[in-house]
């Protein structure tokens, strides 16, 4: 029995990082940017030194029989390494919003009310395999004023150690407290949850990491949660539509990566132009092996196999859409992260609508029209974090949204959605600037 | 037994509530508006028909034994049915929020991305006694677009009923549904149980009531809370400082009003101007009959009575200061809403800085200085919701901030922090607007 030891582990690692968090708010953007582009070099000139600690997560994982695409996941190759770097000094040159004021109005009493962009404080992170990870969430933590417990996996706990030591090394030489930044040094299962019920000093929790741990976690903790549960994602091909155009988009949003969250993992098409388009992405995507789980209406269409204005490749290819299987309930349901997707005929945007907002998992839908009326009304009334119109989903995600670094998407409504970049670790706090005024 | 009717009833309520919102978000602002002042002129009609209700609920409580003051706050009188008329029209005349896009701005792939904001769905409130609140809240519900479950004390079920009569006639006849506004129609404690564990159709809680109720709401809660716990709020006398305004400013945060929660309950004062500002505040607090809890070198101040310019009735007054008690540990923790500070001597701004970052409950605190730079540290470095420079903390409010009205005030972090007006009951979703892009 070690918990009481993991106990005080834990409480330590909050007391220090709420301590580190205060000087984090009253440190100066310079101080804040010095640390990033040092950690850069940092990262840069140890490039070697960190293939030692490395190997040993590697050779420990290929023993423990990880599959190979996971072991690889854990690798800190120079490329990997270069990336990180790069990464912080991104962030080193991006403006700083702490302190910001914005909104600042007289009101009728004399007072000037407005709102200041301060850090939340401390979060901690808890994530699994890829060690870059650790950069990414130390370094926006350090942009963004906070402090900061990272709780890797277990399989990558040397080489984040080895991280770890270098962010420490870099907020050190800028004059910030080490303890901005710290590792969970257990991999003890006890010590996530002494970090979810720790309110007095961690202010937010962000997982990443499989639908069942963030459920868990979700649960249990003691403080708000960041939580990225699934990507069901939606791709509605509305009538009227420029059907080369959604060829192009659905492909892309379905095959351009399989695992991605914000891969379209369901496709809607309007009644009117079912019959024109369904044989045409088939085609592509029977092209590419993707299974196709089909409602009766789009089933029917694929089975006619009308004529089509395709290549001989595509023609060729349409034969091979023996791939169409009847979709189940649960399949509007799914997140496949897999070459599968589930296809409905709908009557227009407004069955469309409907269909998201029962099915989806509120992460990212879009919709394909010619039609600005259809367009508004999707931009409105989709209950998502993220809703397209006329763009592939793989688009949510915080670098292609200018947000410049990216902690994680949120599913909720709550503070955060979507991508949650530097101002999703913040808080507005409200500021009053007064010549003595009293209220009467 | 009627818990499975219960537990029907709020399942129903629920689900309908659900319904509503979507109908609430595709509103236009135009039917908003329409329905707030077709609810101010309801009850304009109705404030004979209102007192039958009210009295039922008057000498319900009165048979109950509640004390005079607690039966007061019950009353429907004219003016208050008055004054929630007024605020429904502001209400209808402010702008409308829901729809705005903010921050679209071009990306390097060609999409261009902003962020919608949007109702937040669905929020359950939970208050007690003054059946206003059940017109502010619906109020405040129908001009962010979203649906309300509302469950108000027992005390004012019939009361609150034939609120909710009129509120729900002001939406159908502005073609908006019902059940964008319903009240728990019965008094059974586990309603409350259900309301605040019904994910599926209730997106946040919003609790208003004694420190207790909060705590175990949140405790229990499968949804967010917006949580207002206690207004512990601090006025720090600064060094150097306007001493007329500070006696000004420290007497009306205290004394204007004992039972709000931003009231201030603790004075720190620069020790530079302790013993010039002390007795000046001191002979104006004694004679309002102010206990003071002192530290031992605030007591000392006052025990040697130095010599002051001060009127004939201000120095009569400071000789009734025998209500200098010493304070204990608790007392900088205190909400006392009564006629009682305490008052602690600090070394200057980063001692109370420091202080109120220990004891506050993050609510309001505010610095009176003529220092530009250690009022700029106070508002960057003090990590409550409100902070202000030389004004009352009893400015925190969303009337005064120019809200237009308010749901409470929260004291956390995330989400809405301080004052929580129109925008504190939205979420930004993002909007992606493309030309058919593809992710590369």
């Amino acid at each position: 029995m070690n918990a009481p030891n993991v106990f005080e582990t834990m409480q330590l690692l909050g007391l220090q990082a709420r301590q580190a968090s205060r000087a984090m708010a009253r440190s100066g953007t310079a101080a804040r940017n010095q640390a990033l582009r040092e950690l850069a070099a940092l990262l840069r000139a140890n490039v070697q030194a960190l293939q030692a600690p490395n190997q040993r997560d590697l050779a420990r994982a290929r023993e423990a029989g990880l599959a190979e695409p996971m072991v690889d996941r854990l690798k800190l190759t120079p490329k990997i390494i270069e990336t990180c770097a790069e990464g912080c000094e991104q962030l080193a040159a991006m403006p700083d919003v702490i302190g910001d004021i914005v909104g600042l109005k007289q009101q009728p009493s004399g007072i000037r009310v407005g709102q200041m962009r301060v850090p939340i404080g401390v979060f901690g992170m808890i994530y699994e395999s890829r060690p870059n990870v650790t950069i990414e969430a130390a370094s926006l933590s350090i942009k963004s004023g906070n402090a900061c417990i990272l709780r890797g996996g277990s399989e990558a706990i040397e080489s984040n150690k080895a991280l770890a030591a270098l962010v420490q090394q870099a907020l050190e030489s800028a004059g910030l407290p080490r303890e901005a930044m710290q590792l969970v040094p257990t991999t003890d299962r006890a010590a996530v949850g002494q970090l979810i019920a720790m309110p007095d000093f961690v202010d937010v929790i962000i997982p990443r990491g499989g639908k069942g741990l963030i459920e868990r976690i979700s649960a249990e903790a003691k403080v708000p949660v960041i939580k990225h549960l699934d990507g069901n994602c939606h791709t509605y091909v509305d009538d009227p539509c420029d059907l080369d155009m959604a060829v192009k988009v659905v492909d892309n949003a379905k095959t351009q990566k399989y695992s991605p969250c914000n891969a379209t993992e369901s496709l809607l098409v309007a009644r009117g132009v079912a019959a024109r388009f369904l044989p045409r992405i088939g085609a592509v995507l029977a092209a590419k092996g993707v299974e196709l789980r089909c409602d009766p209406e789009s089933a029917e269409i694929f089975k006619k196999n009308e004529p089509l204005a395709l290549d001989g490749q595509a023609q060729a290819a349409i034969k091979n859409v023996v791939n169409v299987v009847p979709a189940q309930e649960q399949d509007w349901y799914e997140e496949y992260l897999a070459p599968i997707l589930s296809i409905k005929v709908v009557a227009g945007v407004e069955e469309a609508i409907e269909h998201i907002n029962r099915y989806s998992s509120h992460h990212t839908d879009a919709i394909l029209t010619t039609d600005h009326g259809h367009a508004q009304r999707f931009l409105r009334e989709v209950d998502s974090a993220s809703v397209m119109v006329n763009a592939s989903t793989r688009f949510a995600d915080g670098f292609e949204y200018g947000l410049g670094a990216e902690i994680g998407i949120s599913t909720d409504k709550f503070h955060a959605r979507g991508p949650v970049g530097i101002e999703g670790l913040t808080s507005l706090k409200w500021v009053v600037l007064g010549g003595g005024e009293v209220r009467g």
